[in-house]
């Protein structure tokens, strides 16, 4: 229906912020890491046990300032079926807790196999007339190379169960621009994917204005960010690149609108891996050292916006 | 390093094509279905169970005429991990069967975390010094959207491990002209994106020519296929969209070079389905009608090759 879900949060916590839990092995403190590790051997089952424990913590630390987690589907697809059990445990617990989870996938096909997709993730799989829910998160994030046909199967999805799409427009690498910049009748790729991000979600616009299907534009692209927040007055953005990529809240602030609304910016490494920054911070102390750095994201993001 | 695997597996068995295993529950005859509902209710891991045994029937019956099985990923997600963990038993039990496995995950992300989707669908996962195979299959498709550095942790991977990919170009849905034929400086999107997979395959050319870098090119677009063969001398295709979305044998001719290789064309639902079209199939024989198809599709295909 539209990202409203997402922006009530967001105003509630007043944090345009979201926590990439995007967990590698070595963010984890031994304590956790050790535990698991000699019950269940150097394991899949091991890794994905560690993985979920160190989420949880982090969900509990988190949930009553951080509006949305982000996990990224890669870092659990690495440790096999077992990690994705993790993800789907993440998601569950997130959501218990109230959080808005967006499950980064940038899962993109044909229209037939989007819509197996669109079921898998935030929708409800049909088993023999019995309708299940596989990931169910709040929003996907998404990629539009194949056109519309592609997007279509998501966007029923979005209505049917007030879900969200982020659609990848301006991506936060160095090398985004191979593709994305280059120039298509004056115009760039991105700002044409933009364009088709205003067109898909032009039927399913919220309260605030903005519709369910939103874009990615990485932090490291200021100016991009403050263009396109220009051009497509109905699409969210969700900004990864702060922190440890390199983008900087004051760059961000043109992803924002005039209300402070428009945006929420993703960081990952820097609040799952806090306790290894902080001097002195004893390993049993991770979560607090995340829900510190996650006040400091907050207040200097918010510290440039009206 | 290179194709050449899935290209000698091809030659072996005289036959270019994949079958994609792409199952849904109601591809499955009722004998399986009713014996996990039963057994397991109607729940996610009966749907894997499922999903399971067809595919490995299929497998058996397949084999020793079908170099390779493409497994699509979104059809497994729909059913939750356990879906996933029935996707990861069918790649392995295709494999030690002697098939290629292509897992179609169309995954794309930036650079540190394309190195988890490397890790997880074609390398190894490090679990504390320990390598461990997470899906292990022998390529994989991708969206080259972001880049160059989406794309170099795949290529070294696919040296390391002798593994391939296979990037979207021109994709086989209706609407993949939206941005796939736009006009770059003269030039289509698709052929940009198919110049960056000459590019990154260059350096891991195999014995017959072709780069461990090859190009998704639908069927149901044979002019460009065969002006993408002309201009993609070292870029194998994977070319789905054969038989249920409209894509025709002859038309399919121009992926091929003049030695009838530099392609693998796929079909799902076709072979899959088989037992369902056959004129008073019991539902017992549904692997023996999908090898009954997959032949008729390899005469067909081969038909029209020099």
């Amino acid at each position: 229906m539209s990202l409203d879900r997402l922006i009530k949060r967001i105003d509630k916590l007043k944090n345009p912020s979201v926590v990439g839990l995007d967990p590698k092995l070595e963010y984890v403190p031994s304590f956790i890491r050790d535990k698991y590790f000699t019950e269940l051997g150097h394991t899949l089952d091991a890794a994905a046990a560690i993985l979920l424990d160190f989420n949880k913590a982090l969900i509990d630390a988190l949930y009553d300032i951080v509006p949305a987690i982000k996990p990224q589907a890669a870092y659990y697809e690495m440790y096999g079926w077992q990690g994705i059990k993790a993800l789907s445990e993440t998601i569950r617990y997130a959501k218990k807790k109230g959080m808005y989870v967006m499950t980064d996938g940038k899962r993109n096909d044909i229209g037939a196999t989007m819509t197996a997709y669109a079921a898998a993730h935030l929708g409800k799989t049909d088993v023999d007339g019995i309708e299940l829910e596989a990931f169910n998160a709040d929003a996907l994030t998404v990629n539009g190379y194949l056109g519309t046909d592609g997007i279509q199967p998501l966007l029923e999805i979005c209505e049917k169960y007030d879900k969200g799409i982020f659609v990848l427009v301006k991506t936060s690498n160095p090398s985004s621009g191979e593709l994305q910049d280059k120039q298509i009748a004056g115009k760039p790729v991105y700002e044409i994917m933009g364009n088709m991000c205003e067109a898909w979600g032009s039927r399913q616009i919220g309260a605030y204005g903005y519709s369910a299907v939103g874009a990615v534009v990485g932090a490291t692209y200021p100016e991009q960010l403050k263009e396109l927040r220009q051009k497509l007055p109905h699409t969210m953005f969700l900004v990864p690149g702060y922190g440890a990529q390199g983008g900087g809240a004051k760059g961000i602030a043109g992803a924002f609108d005039k209300k402070g609304r428009g945006a929420i910016v993703n960081s990952s490494r820097a609040v799952m891996c806090a306790w290894k920054k902080e001097d002195n911070c004893p390993e049993t102390e991770f979560a607090q050292a995340a829900r510190r750095e996650a006040i400091r994201m907050r207040d200097d993001i918010t510290a440039y916006l009206h």
